[in-house]
């Protein structure tokens, strides 16, 4: 139990230090905040023990590395899928989990986020924070003593959604590298597909943005991609011309909470759905993903066809997330 | 962490695959969803593992068998006791928890049950439902790949609650046969006695169904037990004429939440109120039982007499479900 | 699983064996309701035990002591200190939690604190209760088969808390008599500093009451500590004459929901405020502490200042809270 060191220090030691390497030891006792930390080095790394996490999980459910360590979920927003495979993967290497949400901390009292985070860090050994506003990650850094993971902020970023579907690509294809990938829905509002267009701009694919005129992909998302100069990017609405050459095909959530016009919503929620039939003209070793929940996106008749990779999505939500803990936690 | 096998072939896999024996390689993997899954041999087996798990919690507490197994529990409705004893019969075997409840499920999002069931399935190795819709665990069947149990679905079943019931009067009075069985109070609202009387309805004993006109045993319930041949079957109101030759006098709470007019509730909720001077009229060694929670059918001045197992009873419930999930997972 | 002992005659038991020595075997199977059942051999047995649980947290995070055993923390108030230190403390140890909080308990469908409290003592080994109403340890120990903390009960008492705030005033000065010890803010409403107070009354140190008028500390609690004979009481709302000479500066928050004037809480609320300029003008080797939240009572400047205690004092709430539970499940 050492000495408080001040936050302000350690904040800036944190955020700095932000050079994942292919060595274990440039990964620990850092924070996850945001997908601008990592690099195609990093990501190989973290891919590397996500594989020997999933060979784990198979053969025996996982191991006891991080006995005696405390990962404090502090969830302002609900999130089955982050949350629990969050959980699930820490308790599947031997860890401990204590849970916090809304309704039972102390931020209705007053209590700053910073504060709450100081007391988390005072009985765990790790922190991940999912909060509806922008930038609460990073405030939480400089209050943090610990790793802290961003399980999602606001409009903000999602890191760990964004390696584990990048992950689920390598996983499915071999790699990512010349595929053409197609994200398709809401890419106006869903912050999932932001992370995940900046973390594909490390590779040399082919990017289709396909959404309708409303819900286009922001431009400062599509500036960042594109000055890495390695991914193209091609923006459209037209679904079924892209169709036929998508390598992957990633679907998303028309999100009902950002309407103000519900009849506008109705017009625009299923307009990319993605039936059996929308299948037959896909490539027959396509990958189709999600990362739900979904409301009807893809019908439920999809399931049983073998290019749906939605349930694997998930499951590599766990190993990828077991993998960031074990080396966060300096046990990889 | 194999392919995904589509939902419907699981699905009927599970549900045929219900010819639980004396052999513990006849459970692993499967769902428990209904009564109707049960027999004599299973029952004995499952009371055999049920006897070994109390010796065990007795003697240390618990041991390691299920470490690095998950146990998730989807609960869209409360229960202390069936919540808290599921949880703590997989913690008891070394086993980890994550809990999910409506408050933070991502249903409100939309999401099908049998979505939140797969993403469950992702993370986890055995999952327990609770829902207030009857047929939900049947439905959540179809989009398992792990053992599900069901921990109460509606009106509909509730098996193992209905099972420690048994297993209380087994480990009370020796066995079953023979003995003079009396249910009592809401037997029309209450779907633990709908389970237990299918249960008992396997055992040539004989069963008293007291209730008030209103409140009485459904007729398709009724009509299931006396099929099966082997218990006897008397209905009636007249409480103090049954209780005098009671080996098991089983009560229940009833449910304010069914009836429209406070009034009738009213009159109704104490008809059958047991108190010391009850039990003075009753047989010495009867075995008084009640699922709980309890609203003052039971005065609290009968907690001290011997003939009170609800305490054991809870306990009870602890070990069959330290047994069930044993089994189900491969390691009884 | 032994026999149920009837609730009355263990409540007798477990409230009459409060006589907690330096011997270890003295708190086996105890409750801990109130600060009235320490005295200072007690606390320098409990202090020792958190001094080798702060150095074992240091040095491995935890060990595998309370293996097999159970904690069930029931919170009808949200807590997330208190909360989350005691899971912490439990899983340090090896054993694990099981959650209830208002909105998963039974207590909704009638049910008594007792019957609740019963239930928890069947499947767990240790419980902790927090709940609103003054008096509801008290009676959830005439319940209780188990060890039970109390864990803050409404404007009763919350002695684990009290406990914490006396262990880092020894921790950071080296013991507490022949200190000046100064409580400021709301003394009034705040449960911790009447608990607190209480227990200080053991030492021979000075204590400063400083609150406004409205806000001082209440006569019994004043009579409770100058009848001991040990410390002395001063009280006055002059903080300006009494902080250059306070070795402890204990803060409090101002708590708005017990005012019926708004105008009237935003008079008070921050007429202590601790900031920079504050501390200049005390000792250099003084202690701050703040049981939290804060809302503004101590500035957020002053938190790199050495004298900042508030951060470890929450580190010395787990370690404590490590060492009350293994004492009282015969593990220290």
């Amino acid at each position: 139990m050492e000495k408080y060191v001040p936050a302000p220090a350690r904040a800036v030691f944190n955020l700095l230090q932000t050079n994942f390497t292919a060595d274990a030891a440039s990964w620990e006792g850092k924070c996850i905040i945001s997908v601008k930390q990592f690099g195609l080095e990093s990501l190989a790394k973290l891919f590397e023990v996500a594989d020997e996490m999933k060979k784990l999980v198979k053969e025996s459910g996982g191991d006891q590395r991080l006995q005696g360590r405390l990962l404090a979920t502090l969830f302002f927003e609900n999130s089955t899928r982050t949350c629990c495979s969050l959980q699930a993967a820490m308790l599947r290497l031997g860890g401990s989990v204590v849970s916090v949400n809304e309704t039972t901390s102390s931020v209705k009292k007053g209590e700053t986020l910073q504060d709450t985070i100081a007391c988390l860090c005072s009985y765990c050994d790790v922190v991940a924070l999912r909060h509806p506003q922008q930038g609460a990650a990073v405030q939480a850094v400089t209050a943090t003593r610990r790793p802290l993971i961003n399980a999602g902020d606001g409009v903000g970023e999602h890191p760990t959604q964004a390696i584990l579907d990048v992950y689920t690509m390598v996983s499915e294809l071999g790699g990512v590298e010349g595929k053409v990938i197609t994200l398709v829905g809401d890419l106006k509002n869903g912050r999932t597909v932001h992370s995940l267009a900046r973390l594909l701009a490390l590779y040399a694919c082919e990017l289709h943005f396909v959404a309708p005129p409303a819900l286009r992909m922001p431009e400062d998302v599509v500036r960042d991609v594109t000055a890495r100069g390695r991914a193209t990017v091609t923006q459209s609405d037209a679904f079924d011309a892209v169709l036929p050459r998508a390598d992957v095909l990633y679907v998303t959530r028309v999100q009902k909470e950002r309407f103000e016009d519900a009849a506008e919503y109705e017009a625009l929620r299923l307009v990319y759905r993605v039936t059996p039939e929308v299948l037959a003209r896909a490539k027959r070793d396509m990958v189709l993903m999600h990362p739900l929940p979904r409301v009807g996106e893809i019908a439920e008749d999809c399931d049983d066809d073998p290019r749906a990779a939605y349930v694997r999505q998930m499951e590599n939500g766990m190993v990828v997330r077991m993998a960031l803990l074990a080396l966060l936690l300096g046990k990889a």
